[in-house]
């Protein structure tokens, strides 16, 4: 290493998956660099890998370990997979948390719930305002996204201009917040961007992008023919939408009531930082029950499935006093996340059952992205034309695809998957180091690695269920042929018939008395024994190979 | 009851769901019907809801305890969600097997598996020729879908003619197999249809079905811009399309190999059955490995991104002497299942690491579906002018648009959710019962009820973790101190940075002295003590209530 000043962009969640984005930019000599963090975000977890985990946030040991050299975490917006991870970790971090109003009301909050000051965050100036930390000026520039107040980074550095996208879309009419400038955007590119790095998740997406401005007719003549009661979801953050929805109710004679914790404190939220202006007035759902079906709208959280988010309560049954019948409407605005379909679709079979009509976007009229399609990822490209395009947000086959659309056009596209350091300054921009990254899943209030095997441990105990045996070996060393046996998600009954758990208590009794001394003396291997005969007596009476937990007393002479 | 005797049809799978399909239809006095039963298929389990099952298979209680009512089983084809099951169920209904060839070749094979004879399984002519079960005239009618030999079931009866679709498309072309003959079911239709049962999973796709021979030349087009090792996977069972993509590398100077156990089965089967002719000579994997792999196509099973078929296999390494690298082409010529996305898109993800070019059906180039969409569900109808539609093989809101569908031409539409028994016979045809119906879970070699509470336990054990804790109460009724603490899928240290175990058995240790005679007597009383002191010491410690196993070993006198 030399001390040469570098310019380096690493990051640690978000590059190669789809949620949990936390990005590092680093400039000063190798080694040495002063840093910044660019979003804390989460990602959820799921049965088939993270089953009882309550979230997944990035593992940020590499940055703990440097936090001396940390000079600003920027969190570009709102939404859970940029910001949901500020709390619980900037204890280990502890820098200064720049954001515009909107962020900022949320990543307060998760700082106080975890019990750090709140002065910590920042409230941030727009472009051409900068905020600066360290060797790094750092400008938040607007965008449209499914958000307000979503921002772009400039981040200039001795050693040149990077643009972070953050999320964005090209969208001249949002409905709710600034629209796209496009002039704006040129200037920032016009004296040169040595880095892009850019939202990938819509690049397989080849059609243009449309604007939220499209929907309100649509979904206006679709409540207009509404017969009954209307419920619609979307994602609560999507404050545009929501006042596209409510606004569509009111236009036809519906009062508006929002369900769901997560609705009122978004709508609160927005007003609050000034960006909703206008909304509707809404009632309580206690008030709504007054209100003829015909005349109102529920507009609820649970978009996607989540079994306990009001739209899932609704289609269950009667929920805050309202319920839905034959000839009511639930409207889907909203797309279903990959993983989230079996979600949906119970929620959609259950208010289908009830004789609810479902209208969901599968025909493209009530919901548009937040995300860049590939045209417009390429007219940012056109309009910046940075030396390098590092693709981020995005599962890594998006990546790839953006970094060859990038090098079709001159560019330099670089796929950094998370943990890959990128050196973005000097002749040959490119990977330099590679830094070992996992996740860290938040499970009840301890922090788990993904690694260390606790819920992998779990997902065993769901495949092949579990034995679970106490035995006591007396005050001579002798191992006692009663053994206690419990079975913990397998089957009662052999297929013969007969009771499981004694016929391996039956089969304990018979085995152990051959055990010999050095087997009894030595718990790892009396475990072993024990665990091969019980899975031996499960395999042939069940057909299945339990966990066993093998639990040793030794008494003690008095 | 009266002694009249009546029509009925009573589905115990695949209504209300896709997959596991199992329908019977009856006919005679009320209570005493001679039955068949069409279809005995599966389904396959998740993390999500059946964490370790094997397969699931339909509850047939109801039809084991009328087995000797019961005049036959057909097959309608044969794919896993409607064969799948015969082996398992044969022995508990024990009534002849009718088929197609083709499906019998698979139904044999399960047979044999199971241990029943073969010769259970009949093949079964086609329209105009009939198998005759009690009171029941079958025809098996050639209808296209994604497999060879499936059939529609024109089944007469005293009460008149009921239609049962099978799986079907509207396919004049189809490359292996009959094509839809208009003339054949407008014969079929022309004296009366009583019911139409009718094929359901796409009703919600407006566009009208697309041929398999609209695929040859996307395919062909794409094979021929494809620089290195060209791999395509689709199910095994759609022989057409294997046809169609080996006959698209061969026109483009490719050896073939067909990898995956179930890929060589079916086509194996399907020439055996006459059904496949001119498949092109395939070289075993192994000889595969002397072409270069500019002329070599690879043709996969595990479409559906399941973890241990050829494809997982191929985009994590080298698979029998083959693997993919940067340049080469991954076709996925299939349609992803709901459920399935995550797996496809890990396989998707791992080859894109890999440098692969991943094609998928994104823009409706190289797969068609097998089943009809809404208009060509409407053309059935309007050739069969049925007196009833009743849908099946769907969710239940695929069922209640499908029987809008209906209703909004003049026929009644009648929703029939799995255990709904309908009379088709008499002035009011309609629901006139409902059986108890649950799902059976093949676990290892057991049936296991989806309502037995095993499945459930263990999806407890994967979100909570478990204590597994051994206890000795001592000849003399006293409750020894030391307890013996194992954690499964908790970590090993507290928030604070103890040892968990320890802290739990110090913990039980200075609570176990207060605990009164009654409770250190009653086994009920002692675990739920210890219980109560486990989930708070671990509330607290590591904010989790786990599951508790409690061992009590009380010794005896000697």
């Amino acid at each position: 290493m030399t001390d040469r000043n570098r310019l380096i962009y690493l990051p640690l969640g978000g590059a190669g998956e789809i949620g949990m984005n936390c990005y590092v930019y680093g400039y000063g000599p190798a080694g040495k660099e002063r840093l910044i963090v660019v979003d804390l975000g989460v990602s959820f977890p799921d049965m088939d890998g993270t089953p009882g985990v309550d979230v997944i946030i990035p593992d940020v040991a590499w940055l703990e370990a440097r936090r001396d050299r940390i000079d600003g975490i920027f969190i570009t917006h709102a939404h859970e997979d940029h910001v949901g991870a500020v709390g619980h970790l900037w204890g280990r971090l502890q820098a200064p948390v720049h954001c515009r109003r909107f962020t900022a009301i949320h990543a307060m909050r998760k700082l106080e719930e975890a019990g750090h000051d709140i002065a910590q965050v920042r409230v941030a100036p727009v472009w051409p305002e900068a905020v600066t930390a360290g060797p790094f000026t750092v400008q938040f520039t607007p965008v449209s996204h499914s958000i307000p107040e979503a921002s772009a980074l400039v981040i200039d550095t001795p050693a040149g201009r990077v643009v972070h996208s953050g999320d964005f879309k090209i969208d001249r009419d949002p409905v709710v917040g600034e629209p796209f400038d496009e002039e704006m955007w040129r200037q920032i590119g016009q004296d040169g961007v040595v880095a892009y790095i850019c939202d990938s998740t819509n690049v397989f997406s080849r059609h243009p992008g449309r604007s939220e401005s499209q929907l309100p007719e649509p979904i206006g003549e679709l409540i207009a023919g509404a017969k009954g009661l209307v419920v619609a979801t979307t994602f609560a953050s999507n404050i545009a939408r929501l006042k596209t929805l409510a606004d569509a109710g009111m236009a036809n004679g519906r009062s508006i009531c929002l369900m769901g914790r997560a609705m009122k404190r978004m709508v609160g939220a927005a007003t609050e930082a000034g960006v909703l202006t206008n909304f509707p007035r809404t009632l309580s759902p206690e008030e709504a029950t007054d209100v003829p079906r015909e005349n109102l709208m529920l507009i609820v959280t649970g978009s996607q499935g989540e079994r306990r988010a009001a739209s899932a309560a609704l289609s269950r049954s009667s929920y805050l006093g309202h319920e839905m019948k034959e000839g009511d409407m639930f409207l889907f605005s909203s797309k279903t996340i990959p993983g989230n379909e079996v979600g949906v679709a119970r929620i959609k079979n259950a208010l289908a059952e009830k004789g609810v009509d479902v209208i969901d976007d599968s025909h493209g009229f009530y919901h548009v992205s937040g995300h860049a399609n590939r045209p417009d990822i390429e007219a940012m490209h056109d309009i910046l034309r940075p030396r390098i395009v590092i693709p981020c947000h995005g599962e890594y086959r998006h990546l790839r695809e953006h970094a060859q659309l990038a090098l079709a056009k001159g560019m330099a596209g670089i796929i950094a998957a998370n943990g890959s350091m990128v050196e973005l300054s000097g002749n040959a921009p490119g990977i330099v180091d590679y830094i070992e990254v996992s996740k860290t899943y938040l499970d009840g209030t301890a922090f788990v690695g993904a690694l260390d095997g606790v819920i992998r441990d779990r997902m065993k105990l769901a495949l092949n269920g579990l034995v679970a045996v106490a035995l006591i070996v007396d005050e001579d060393d002798l191992l006692l042929e009663d053994s206690w046996v419990q079975l913990r998600g397998l089957p009662e009954l052999t297929n013969g018939g007969a009771d499981l758990a004694e016929m391996i208590e039956d089969e304990l009794a018979s085995a152990m008395p051959r055990f010999n001394a050095k087997t009894v003396n030595d718990d790892d291997k009396l475990e072993e024994a024990v665990r091969r005969v019980i899975r031996q007596v499960c395999m042939t009476e069940i057909g299945k190979k339990p966990e066993v937990a093998v639990l040793i007393s030794r008494l003690m002479a008095a």
